[in-house]
């Protein structure tokens, strides 16, 4: 049944981050129904009841976008992390409101009898990324994401690790050798501390640049400056040394990076690509292939419904 | 059908490593068949052609254990890295002899018709910690070996993960911030080149620690040696910072630690627990439990017969 043929199988894709929420009703091809797209504020300093008031928000509007005679299938929620799976519940580090807040629950409350999925928001672009982007066909995939902070998500052999508690995926806090930077989650050297956006732009601003943005670093880049040059090449080493050992690790055929401060500069994934190239004696690290997304700004909503619609791919 | 009521089912078990290759039968309870096991010199300097009659000898000799009335069901080969599953080759980095080598023909050549499967050492010994060690039941573990150099192998979401080349697993070149050690991979700071028995001699040496080998380490470290001890905390730390990285990236429930240098001191498991529980933001991380292997110095042939005996575990 497709939707030229029978009527439109929709489900209701929720995306929360740090500064919004997200929802909107996606088909099975992944195209988003015009008029459903609905958004409300997040953010580190909102109370419970605030975030629960813009998940309610987000999620009745967009729902009251169905078309007649569409049939909601389900809905798909990414989420920041981390989250905790089995009991649905979040716990995004930016949100500090929610500590293993019962999102799934809350959800359920306000649709009808259809399955509710969670995952990492990092795993839905993944899957959106196998879907519909740069990953189709590929069994062994990484999508990531470097922006304000550093995140992914896994397939492997053809299906998404979740892992226990659903917290697979964060390439952010895998730790990268001959850096010590201090990171959010009590460790040292992590990627995140290193290579985010805004941690490049702190890296520059110690070395003399007077810049206080990724867009002004681009800029910077792009017009010669030296330190912005030295920036984006340390931030696309490391980004290259932690899927080298992502690599190592779970044998991967190819990394897909979106996100706002992978545009910095295109030599950023010549430094990438570079770091990986070192591991001169295994053959099955450096043929790992690292592209950009071919994912909108739809990718995480995108994801989110992929859970529901490719539901094969999600264990 | 056990082996008490009827025929024995036998795995003949081959585990090809840097020194040696053994072969052994064994049943379908994890027992080692008497006097079906055999070993054959390997080595560096050895040429292809002596690494194959090694190999001959050894699998010939224990097929010739397989006792009257008893059923050859298949043959699982755990190898050194690194591997190709594709093809059944190896490419061992301590034999150099051996680049793309087609173990696995050898080895059907030398067989009845029955299923031969290869797999990364490391997998092996984390089957085998599943299948009776100390990883019965768990559903996302990794096994590790800590010798002269440092393996491993992955369980997730309860199968096996070989990845596209079958080397997922190779947690001894995760990097480790704060280190930036040379590794024989190639990169830098790799947990290999910090952490093994012979890099962590070295270090103590180049602190002004006389001695040369894993076991004095471990005798200075028991009579009180101040270089010892701070050797032992710089090895455990630093495997420590690589599983918390691991459990970033897949979310591990249990880690099992065996291989000879894991024993040097018991405060090698404290330095470890320590450096994980730094991740104080991230409940999913520091849940990792790390536990001494359960294995004999059986568990590389055990887990190699448990690629056929536990098959429904490995994709």
């Amino acid at each position: 049944m497709t939707s030229s043929t029978g009527p439109i199988r929709a489900v209701l894709a929720v995306d929360l981050g740090g500064t919004k929420v997200e929802a909107v009703l996606v088909d099975h091809r992944g195209n988003l129904l015009p008029g459903s797209r609905n958004r409300s504020p997040t953010g580190p300093t909102a109370t419970s009841e605030e975030l629960a008031r813009s998940v309610t928000s987000a999620v009745t509007l967009a729902l009251a976008g169905l078309p007649a005679g569409a049939t909601l299938v389900g809905v798909g929620i990414g989420s920041a992390g981390p989250i905790t799976v089995a009991s649905g519940s979040v716990s995004p580090l930016n949100l500090p409101a929610w500590r293993e807040f019962p999102l799934r629950d809350l959800v359920l409350g306000l649709v009808p009898d259809v399955p509710v999925r969670l995952r990492l928001d990092g795993l839905c672009i993944t899957l959106a990324e196998h879907w519909l982007g740069a990953g189709q066909g590929v069994g062994n995939l990484m999508g990531m994401v470097v922006s304000t902070g550093v995140g992914g998500g896994l397939i492997l052999d053809g299906r998404t690790v979740s892992g226990p508690t659903g917290n697979a995926g964060h390439i952010g806090h895998v730790e990268v050798g001959g850096f010590d930077d201090p990171c959010a989650c009590g460790g040292r050297g992590c990627l995140e501390a290193i290579a985010s956006g805004p941690r490049t732009v702190a890296w520059a601003r110690a070395q003399g640049w007077s810049g206080r943005t990724g867009e002004h670093l681009a800029a910077a880049y792009a017009a010669g400056d030296e330190i912005a040059e030295r920036a984006v090449r340390r931030s696309g080493g490391a980004i290259g040394q932690a899927i080298a050992s992502a690599t190592n690790l779970v044998d991967l055929d190819l990394v897909a990076i979106g996100g706002g401060f992978s545009h910095v500069a295109p030599e950023l994934f010549d430094a990438i690509r570079e770091a990986i190239a070192e591991r001169t004696e295994f053959a099955f690290a450096t043929k790992v292939r690292v592209v950009h997304s071919a994912l909108t700004a739809d990718g995480p909503l995108i994801g989110a419904a992929a859970l529901i619609h490719r539901a094969e791919l999600v264990p």
